[in-house]
């Protein structure tokens, strides 16, 4: 079901701060910066190896959801997100087992991404998400 | 510098419930349980794929590490761990950038790996180790 442990998203403050400080100090490279309205954040994607990802987000607002994490608990990691091969099929798999999803359906993640979010309560205290890769151009 | 993301660490109150649930929900084998005295936790690894994991930790004792974030966070992620060719060689540059390491030398990880942890204030709030497998027997 898992293909891969796709990204860490790290909540933060300053994001041109962060994106120096992992750059730097772990010898990443940046592959992807964008605003995603909707999550309310901007957001960074620093490649560890292959499709794994270390993701920096910092809120557009305190009343998004990464604004209020950091106002509750500080910087620091705010979710897990695992590679799948279809997020829809996925998504109905893990309701099926009686996980709450925090999405009805698949919204845009990172890079093209399709993503769903899985209720932390139901995931051992993680905010869980799923991500299908965006297809490659023919 | 780094190879991967080798595993995310997980706090919990339960580990033989919390083994059950990722297992199932997710499809993972348990591919590793060990007590690490040392470290205070008894533990699990899940395999998501190839050498990245989910890692369950269950504190031994309240006063532990993991035991304390417990009280004080909850469960969740505990740390996140990245693959590294040499230990002690990844944590001597990541010294000489300013960050404080939480280990003099590499101490005993799961699997037989060797591990060191660099502080969370100085990685984004981010608890980070550094894993080096075990050498394959030759």
């Amino acid at each position: 079901m898992l293909l891969r442990i796709d990204h860490v998203g790290i909540a933060c403050h300053d994001l041109e701060a962060k994106i120096k400080l992992f750059s730097e100090l772990f010898e990443l490279e940046v592959v992807a910066r964008e605003v995603n309205e909707e999550q309310g954040v901007k957001e960074a994607m620093l490649r560890v190896s292959g499709d794994s990802y270390i993701q920096l987000l910092e809120p557009l607002s305190p009343d998004s959801p990464v604004g209020k994490f950091l106002a509750k608990r500080g910087e620091g990691v705010h979710h897990v997100a695992f590679g799948v091969g279809d997020v829809s099929d996925t998504m109905e798999q893990i309701a099926t087992k009686g996980v709450r999803l925090l999405d009805e359906k698949p919204r845009h993640g990172s890079m093209g991404s399709s993503i769903a979010f899985l209720h932390p309560k139901d995931v051992g205290g993680m905010l869980t998400e799923l991500v299908q890769g965006a297809k490659p151009a023919v």
